[in-house]
């Protein structure tokens, strides 16, 4: 008999399992060297009152007669997110399946529940993001009618992380603080203008290029 | 004297002023046609229980005697997502600054609130995107220590919508449900094999590129 398999939403105990499916997507994507993630945080994070993720899991069932429970065997995580232009949105941000169980297009049932989701949340879009070495997988997501706006638009993915990420959050060289709250403070341009350059930061920006659009 | 500025938290009553600058910001990214947004809505989404989203606003505060109040002249809107690498982090939806206004470090200064922001609520990272014809703003992310992933490590950005999401949601050819809810439906191999396949979603790949790695 062929084997069946479902999707359902992940609970607190498949957090393992996601764990082990993240990190063998990372070394799909050949960037494991990334992932710092522990069960612990899984589920904390995603089975809390407030939580920060979402996440459907496909198992495989036991046939008839077999001893072992079902074996989860992919994955798609996902949280809403906002756009500016159409409101509150879903994001997937992982999606899965084990190499031994491709072909079977669960991968594509995860989609379908994820688009399912989103349009019951009031939703009019998902996203997700894709390498670009990964034909196949763009493929997929072309044929179920994705656009891929890196191509169409041209959109960069951005990311600040660790070191730079404490020189943003620190460096106050060219700001005035006075008696104000940190959220209230007020910085003159006169004062910015005199105090010194952050040379760390700004050594590869001309003077002009300050003068930007954001 | 020169103008003075400071950065704070959106209040509900900037919401008309946000969508002003959501709206130029649109413009100048040539999208501007993509834009469905209300003031109610980011009313709404923004300052109820469960906020979808917080926003910085930056404002021009009055010279000594001028009458009219402080004067919103940029915004950085942002939330939180979950990366199953690093955990909670933050994603920079919007940064804009309007023209008359730059060239003063506004935007610095609203990365720098929203980096210290991911940083107080425990995050390693943020993310943005940016089109690739905007080079200015490349090179002043670049300077402030971010990557382009995009170009480092090839992630492309997709999106459904629309008729897609629609389609992606609905059709179920190819699925059986039975008495099951439609979150514990149980799918087999053998039945999608037999059943027809979605000529309208799969008729740009082929049989054997549905053997994928997601």
């Amino acid at each position: 008999m062929a084997p069946r398999w479902r999707i359902r939403e992940a609970e607190e105990g498949d957090c393992g399992h996601i764990l082990r499916l993240i990190r063998e997507l990372a070394e799909y994507e050949k960037l494991s060297e990334q992932v710092q993630m522990s069960e612990e945080a899984l589920r904390a994070d995603g089975f809390g009152g407030n939580p920060f993720y979402h996440c459907l899991v496909a198992e495989v069932l036991p046939a008839p007669g077999e001893p072992q429970g079902p074996r989860v065997v992919g994955y798609g995580l996902y949280y809403f997110i906002y756009s500016t232009w159409k409101g509150r949105n879903v994001y997937l941000e992982d999606i899965y399946v084990t190499p031994e169980c491709r072909g079977q297009g669960i991968a594509s049932k995860i989609i379908k529940k994820v688009a399912q989701v989103a349009l019951d949340q009031g939703c009019s879009q998902f996203r997700l993001a894709v390498l670009d070495w990964n034909q196949r997988a763009m493929a997929l997501y072309k044929a179920l009618g994705a656009q891929d706006l890196t191509e169409t638009e041209g959109w960069h993915a951005f990311r600040f992380e660790g070191e730079a990420m404490r020189k943003l959050a620190g460096n106050e060289l060219y700001t005035q603080r006075g008696a104000q709250t940190e959220d209230q403070e007020t910085h003159t341009v006169q004062l910015w203008n005199q105090a010194p350059r952050d040379h760390i930061l700004f050594n590869n920006i001309s003077e002009t290029s300050m003068f930007l659009c954001y």
